[in-house]
């Protein structure tokens, strides 16, 4: 078992990975720039470190100074929380070098899925289903238009060097498809100075579904059932669930076997989170989040496991605690992250809180490092908490929420509770109603 | 199904049952003092009515100011909590008389187990094992030493209409009875002007074990397991555990269905608990609560139930959620009743909570009506919050623990917050080796 483990995070998930280390036996260094020095994983920790100035390039992004930190405290092993170093291969590459545990997976897999072309080839031959579209870029005006009438319109034109919607058309028909084509191109070259495109199928109102999956690193892999998190805003989750309102029990057993099937074929270590899109009951992959996720606690109410615990055993060689056959899955859970936004501009709002009191009670999961007093430096991400409901059915879990969210108090910021006292008595939100888009037409208005 | 409740109660579990009738979609109406103008309960409710002065006599304890408060505000049933009236049959009755609904059993059945000797001759009639002795009051001598023969040394000698101890003797041998008998009756004629004893088997290391029932009154009932509440303190409850780290899951099993048999004997409604006395593998009741107790979240955590949700079904005439089958025990559950006390002399501390921030994350729940500004009034008891925390295994669980006190606040006042960063670190109570009497022992320094 490792010995003391250095968090190379700050904010909730920090303060997350230390309780399980606590709760573990094992000794904790945190990790902290010059603007967090008052910070709650700061002041909870065993020991800490000051890695740099406020620039997460500079502290939580800066490679050597965190490798250094280890040495001083004598942390043998470090984990990344998610963001920052979490999905950094180079990083796993060096603690390996440095003798040092990265409790999370293979560099080589890490890189393997950080690759989105490389990511999907490797779903593929794992037998995970996939987007149809081209092996490739297309440059070909008449190969494209064999391609999308094989897999069928509308379909979607990417830029293969993009990101962040740049260089993305739709194609509806036939006809549009060479304007589609022209202009994509003509994006792309002007934003990645790489005017390459490829074809994939359009989904037009789909959700967002991802299975957890966790392996041993020597051959076993498990699933712990899927999340959905269609409600966001700008490809941000807001809103997170466990199970999906959209699943049968037999979809989710189906999937879920594909997943862990893969994993197993991959030798994956540790946790791992597979994310589709889903629409008219099939499964597009789109991608792998080799790390811990925002939203793990979910899948920790439903199941009854701690994810963080099982981390660090699979890191520390002792495997899994459980077998796919032990995996039991009970009643519905329900995240809100909430932010330090203003809930209709989503513009952030650092500050000083001036009065917190989380709800308590039964099936009441408060995940944060905020506190009365705390100023929220402006410097990093704008979660300040989340906020996990379980109930035996989604509708209790629905009723839960609205009371926690009734009693929650944080004052002297802007954040997004008010956003979350609509949703949840939101008719369409209360029936599981929504696709990807939803959020975005509601907040526009267009949807009731 | 009733639709609005007014809960005739203050504190944390006022805000329990408050936030449970929130989650089933029912109106709440508090009731309190004027020294509870500001307390939670009354800032968390629809509605509210004062019913009196501070002291509790001439407000939470106020019939008539509480049937009037449900018949100003429409309410149509009426939660006791605990205390209070709870377990008042006559309460029962008026409120029946006024067509309004009880949150709880019938009022005979009450009666029947408020009375000491009624309830050890019905529980005795239908099967629950009771700690063997006189079947009544002992005037003669050489009768009370056959019966002490009988039963086996050591006795009890108690007085019939004593409590707290007084005119209560230890008989361990044959030579000592005769002296015992002499000064208890002589003790019980003193404090309660009647000298009449009575005989019981004497336990020297018991625990003190409870089975959590439930009935729908029409001859259903089950059982939830069982809690170990043996760190008391004065006969005060301060450390509860569910299951019992005594218990095999046969010896569950077994006194449970006694339990839950006993209770469709009886057509019992809603929750109850039936106490016993464990030794040596044998259960001696004590005596049956007839509602909700303080340590119900342990049988929650460890069951997913909501023993509140529960209650208001039964009461409703909706019947049980479910059968004794459907029932699962899942990992282990510790409560800490956190006080406002001194730690070490357990004198009342009174006074304003100048800083509040409870502990969160996963398997961590907080019963507590408290917050930071809030000035506790000296006139109700010092429970200030509950500290609830569920694990896999009793290990896990108990590791929570420890991390979670660490991470409380609670300023401004003294509270036994340190005595549980004691306990949860003894290697007595990390092996689950304690009676009813090791607390005392060791708040007296005799053991470590």
């Amino acid at each position: 078992m490792v010995s003391k483990v250095l968090i190379a995070n700050r904010g909730e998930i920090a303060l997350r990975v230390l309780r399980a280390c606590k709760e573990l036996g094992i000794s904790t260094v945190a990790v902290h720039s010059t603007a967090d020095n008052a910070a709650m994983h700061v002041r909870l920790a065993d020991e800490s470190v000051c890695v740099g100035p406020p620039s997460a390039r500079d502290s939580y992004l800066n490679i050597p100074q965190i490798v250094a930190a280890c040495e001083i405290t004598g942390a043998d092993a470090v984990h990344p929380g998610y963001g920052f170093l979490s999905e950094n291969a180079r990083f796993a590459d060096i603690l390996e070098a440095h003798q040092l545990t990265f409790i999370g997976p293979t560099a080589s897999h890490i890189r393997t899925m950080g690759d989105k072309i490389e990511a999907k080839r490797t779903a593929e031959r794992l037998g995970i289903p996939v987007v149809p579209g081209s092996p490739g870029a297309v440059t070909e005006d008449g190969e494209a238009m064999k391609i999308a009438k094989d897999i069928g319109f509308p379909v979607l034109v990417k830029a293969s060097a993009g990101g962040g919607g740049r260089g993305m058309k739709i194609a509806r028909t036939e006809k549009e498809l060479p304007h589609a084509l022209a202009t994509a191109r003509s994006e792309a070259g002007a934003a990645f100075g790489d005017d390459a495109v490829y074809i994939e199928k359009y989904l037009e109102k789909p959700r967002h579904i991802e299975v957890q999956v966790f392996g041993d690193g020597a051959g076993n892999a498990i699933h712990l059932g899927e999340r959905d998190c269609s409600l966001q805003r700008r490809n941000q989750k807001v809103w997170e669930e466990a199970n999906s309102p959209a699943l049968k029990p037999q979809q989710r057993e189906k999937i879920g076997t594909i997943c862990a099937e893969a994993m197993k074929g991959l030798q994956y270590r540790g946790a791992g989170t597979i994310e589709f899109l889903y629409e008219n009951g099939e499964f597009f992959f789109i991608e792998m989040n080799t790390r811990l996720q925002v939203e793990h606690p979910v899948t920790e109410a439903v199941t009854g496991l701690d994810l963080v615990h099982e981390q660090i055993r699979v890191a520390s060689g002792d495997g899994l605690s459980l077998k796919q056959e032990d995996v039991t899955f009970s009643g519905h859970a329900i995240e809100c992250r909430i932010n330090a936004e203003d809930p209709r501009t989503f513009v952030p709002s650092p500050g000083e809180i001036t009065h917190y009191h989380a709800p308590g009670g039964l099936g009441v999961r408060i995940d944060s490092a905020v506190y009365r007093g705390y100023r929220i430096p402006p410097f990093y991400d704008s979660l300040v908490g989340k906020l996990i409901v379980h109930g035996r059915t989604r509708e209790e879990c629905m009723m839960r929420l609205k009371r926690a969210l009734d009693e929650f108090v944080l004052d002297g910021i802007k954040t997004t509770l008010p956003l979350f006292r609509d949703l949840v008595t939101n008719h369409s939100v209360r029936r599981g109603e929504y696709d990807i888009h939803w959020l975005e037409h509601f907040l526009d208005g267009e949807v009731g």
